[in-house]
């Protein structure tokens, strides 16, 4: 798409209809986007390569802003950096307008400040991420546009995310069956003696020779509960629990895992099998037009029920380019969830983590976690295999 | 060390006392840290591996808060986020000080505010990190905090960070030394129809499987003179500059070295022979106590006097933690630098990239970016092989 030819209603790479419904509701005519996520999905997969991994450079950092003025997508704007020029002569933004000459958060606002300048008047209210906003450009945006309400933006952004189309269920697919395979991978590669540093490491590599990005690792090994990785060193008869977090193409794969170094006794036999009968139970509610809250609240049922109570929690949550996004299932005060989605129904193309978590106060941890798709007709779960006793080491 | 032990003088990861010194000079009482290269140089190289390669969750995002107060250790405090009591567990926290019940911006930052009311009067200003600190928990901390100013701190944080300690030179070493490997393995494997893209992947796991954390590559075939990577195939006789960056640790490898898909001409011979003349003639002033300007002054005039002027540019800058830092040698509006280390002495310990870049209009792109450690006697150049033109494809 020529980008100088960006009209309204054009082929956009998000819902533009769907972003103008949200910003009406908020009471937005133009947002300012300022976190990594929301700016390669506007951009429509982009991100800037050489600030992927890191921010900072000199004594301030990098800062992509984009500009997207309610029902005017031939006005938005891109603020990036000088070396973004490479990206521009790719074809990579689609919109016209492009500042690819400011590096620093201040510089960066003072260009996207002075496009929405220039946009004339009947701009009222700005959203912005505040907690993606850095404080001395939110300053330079206040000074600049003295006259504009700013506001807070997440939530419209969030719930635009919420609906994945089916490149994005493709990333999600390719990121859940790569983390699983890299598991059983690390978990192959452990001995007695292995240490949980050397297991992550093992499956870091394994996720990144896949293609993935590595993201994080929770490990525990043994009966402790602890899920940092450690020198702890793997003594035979350990179980483990691998909670890993890999990306592709910013999509997060994020799967727990279960290995034994040696053969389940009846009882993790049993407490397994439990896990896996919440994960299953909890599966079959899902389906586009059922009431979002009916998950967790058959997961706690399972759990409340079951003789595990005291030591296992259940939970479920939206995921795509967040970890933790849209539909919001649950209340999580320490994950900011402010919004509630229990009481609207699913949609198609949503995407849910499962997590059924045992921390059992003799045997150890043992959690699995899934990755499921809401479809017209029900779900699908996405890398769904290794959910058994793994056995390590060979 | 027992972090209920912490007293002032006590042996902190970092220099105290330097620290102390710069926030004197900046009139700072307290520090409220939230950059994610400061928060683990104070934490003595401690980063919560969970949100290390990403920040957001739920509509928030994870913020690490480090409150430190001149003078008084034993007074410093983190605020993280739950999962880190699996950290704590392990002793990887100095202080006693710790709240790690938050997850979002503005619930961390309100348990900053709160430790730092409760230290008592005499605290009268505050340095943050402007351009780390989100809007939103900036908000917070003004409110709370009425009676305080609030400056930024950015520039005393990277002073501290300018003279690398022996711990910190060996995790550069190791970064440069892995990234030169790493690029040769990358060119070793491309051939004629390769694209860029391939190379770079075969570069990003090459660095992974070397124990580093991939960061970027710019990437140039042929008369090219773009350097994102892209679907751009190298052809026979091709050239081609791999600038990398990976990090050990958090430490950053940046260098630049050239390959080539056949046998350079005496022209090829003759640009990169006088690149590899500027880089090594801008190494000889290089030495604790000598003007760090002198490097720069010297490279542009080697290349001002040369038959490469119009195309050919030489930089020199500080790097460590972050990829451009102190000492600032030069003005690099690009970059936010705002101070300037040209009038000051090195410093034994002070690492510093020095890049010459040649933007050839006919022969493409070549350059070398090394790595310069500042020592008593002079400089020793870390991961220094692979200067020449490296043949691919075998």
């Amino acid at each position: 798409m020529a980008a100088a030819d960006a009209k309204p209603g054009q082929d956009l790479p998000f819902d533009a209809h769907h972003l103008d419904r949200l910003m009406d509701e908020a009471g937005l005519d133009v947002l300012v986007v300022t976190s990594k996520h929301n700016v390669q999905y506007l951009l429509g997969g982009y991100k800037f390569f050489f600030f992927e991994s890191m921010d900072a450079i000199g004594t301030s950092r990098y800062l992509p802003v984009l500009i997207y003025r309610k029902g005017r997508p031939d006005q938005a704007a891109d603020v990036g950096c000088f070396m973004e020029s490479f990206e521009k002569e790719l074809g990579r933004f689609w919109m016209s307008s492009l500042s690819l000459g400011a590096t620093g958060s201040a510089p960066a606002m003072r260009e996207a400040a002075a496009h929405i300048k220039a946009l004339g008047s009947g701009i009222r209210r700005v959203g912005v991420e505040s907690s993606f906003l850095p404080a001395d450009a939110e300053r330079v945006l206040r000074a600049e546009l003295a006259n504009v309400d700013i506001a807070d933006a997440m939530l419209p952004l969030e719930r635009l995310r919420a609906r994945k189309s089916p490149e994005e269920i493709a990333d999600l697919r390719e990121a859940s069956e790569r983390v699983v395979a890299s598991m059983m991978e690390a978990l192959k590669a452990a001995t007695p003696g292995t240490t949980k540093h050397e297991v992550v490491e093992t499956l870091r590599r394994a996720e990144v020779n896949r293609g993935l990005v590595f993201d994080y690792c929770l490990i525990t090994a043994g009966t402790s509960l602890n899920r940092a990785p450690s020198e702890q060193r793997l003594q035979a008869g350990d179980i483990m629990s691998i909670d890993s977090g890999g990306n592709y193409k910013g999509y997060i794969g994020d799967l727990c895992r279960m290995g034994i170094l040696g053969e389940p006794d009846a009882e993790l036999q049993d407490l397994l099998g439990f896990i896996e009968h919440v994960q299953q139970e909890t599966r079959k509610p899902v389906k586009a037009g059922a009431r979002g809250g009916e998950i967790i609240d058959l997961g706690e049922r399972l759990v409340a029920q079951s003789p595990h109570a005291a030591y296992t929690h259940y939970m479920a949550h939206g995921m795509g380019l967040v970890s933790h996004e849209a539909p919001r299932l649950g209340t999580y005060k320490s994950l900011s969830y402010e919004g509630d989605d229990a009481s609207r129904p699913l949609e198609a193309g949503m995407v849910i983590s499962i997590e059924t978590t045992m921390a059992h106060p003799k045997r150890g941890f043992v959690k699995l976690e899934d990755t499921v798709l809401v479809t017209d007709s029900g779900y699908e779960a996405l890398g769904d295999s290794g959910r058994g006793w793994n056995r390590a080491g060979g």
